[in-house]
């Protein structure tokens, strides 16, 4: 069983989007995608007068955030994608965590940022676990050859919808489910140099993940991805890989191991 | 097995969301909710500059405003509601119809209007039958213990999602499962004296409902609604009744009848 995720990049790219819906629909065995979608949440919270605020990669969610963020996740990413994986014979299913269920997060109390001292309050926002996911659900749906989406709006049980992150999503849902989880976004892998797309490196695990860090060959936002596949797979997914969302048919990207 | 509808006005007032979310989850029995959203569509549609277009009170749905209704109806209200019944105890799944192709609308052709010269074309609009509900996956997630929720978000099939009328969609589902028909708004049925709570009429006939509207005394909105549960009642559905939404528990309302 495979956990896919995708981001704003292939869900901004309506050519890569379908590209990305006839290869995932082609691909054989069981399988849960899982989106974000933060791109076009941002534009849609500019175009109604809200500023996305967002503090150390994580949008601070108030009330019309919320709204803004579910309207664009759970409604027109989460069915735009359907539709098209319908189209492509693949039976998918949309959900947002509330959806029966399927995925109960915590909200976050107030944080202490990495600078030890300011705290914020990201408002609606939630932190998912493997222990979040509601598995038989998933199950039941798969077992019915359905194709779970799921976005990362999650619930609290008691009424609250939370905004959540969708590669901690994507993760918590493999290791509950002890599948794979792969990483789909607009590179070939984790790269040793940016500019140079043959440059993937082939398998990094959680020890050479530290010596490339500490000489800077691995910077910025790859870090967090690597660190979100290897905090999968301490916590029960089967495999992790971080690769190109287009050309999924083939073998490629960098294998995370611990 | 009882479908129920809801519509704008209780989906605009959180109170009487809330009000209706708690009685609807305490009901017995299997019961599927389709709600629609039109006020807040066209208020959504307002703040992103859209001018809303209604012909024959149908919303003509260009590509903007199709981005509009499904955030909407899809969005937000789908998930506002479902969280609000996993929080009564109801394990509510909201649906658009793309998902697991439980509904598969058909593309409105260019129609002429009731003056019988005008040619309108509709846009992303879609019309439904009882044949374009998928029963067995109705009925699959209702012997799990699931309440579908149902928006008017509809796909084609081939990738394109369209708009529907959400009374035709509670009407189809309900057929579909030769289930009653519960029409749920903001006055306690169909009244002789609008301005009169206490003038319900109990049951309407075909016949009496053609008398009423010669006599003047059913008039505006309340046509299509009683036209919706007649048609609904001929093509299967075991019963039909418009009723307050509030009050669920109590019996009342109006029956419509053959």
């Amino acid at each position: 069983m495979t956990v896919y995720k995708i981001g704003g990049n292939v869900l901004d790219d309506r050519q890569a989007l379908e590209r990305f819906c006839t290869e995932f629909a082609a691909l054989p065995g069981e399988k849960v995608l899982v989106h974000g979608g933060g791109k076009l949440a941002s534009r849609l919270q500019s175009a109604l007068g809200q500023a996305p605020v967002m503090v150390e990669g994580r949008r601070v969610t108030d009330a019309d955030a919320l709204q803004a963020v579910t309207m664009t996740y759970a409604g027109w990413c989460n069915k735009e994608i359907v539709a098209l994986l319908q189209a492509e014979g693949c039976n998918a299913m949309g959900l947002a965590g509330c959806d029966a269920s399927v995925i109960t997060a915590m909200r976050r109390p107030p944080k202490t940022l990495s600078d030890g001292v300011t705290t914020v309050d990201y408002g609606f926002v939630g932190d998912v676990t493997p222990d979040s996911v509601n598995v038989p659900v998933l199950k039941m749906l798969l077992d019915a050859g359905i194709t779970p989406v799921l976005c990362a709006i999650n619930h609290d049980g008691r009424g609250q919808l939370l905004n959540t992150n969708a590669d901690t999503v994507a993760g918590s849902v493999a290791a509950a489910l002890k599948a794979e989880l792969v990483c789909c976004f607009e590179l070939d892998g984790v790269l040793t140099d940016k500019d140079d797309p043959g440059s993937v490196i082939p398998t990094i695990d959680a020890s050479a993940f530290e010596a490339l860090k500490a000489s800077g060959e691995v910077a910025g936002g790859m870090i967090p991805k690597i660190e979100n596949c290897l905090k999968a797979l301490r916590q029960g997914a089967c495999g992790a890989v971080i690769r190109n969302s287009a050309g999924l048919g083939i073998e490629s990207g960098t294998t995370i191991k611990l």
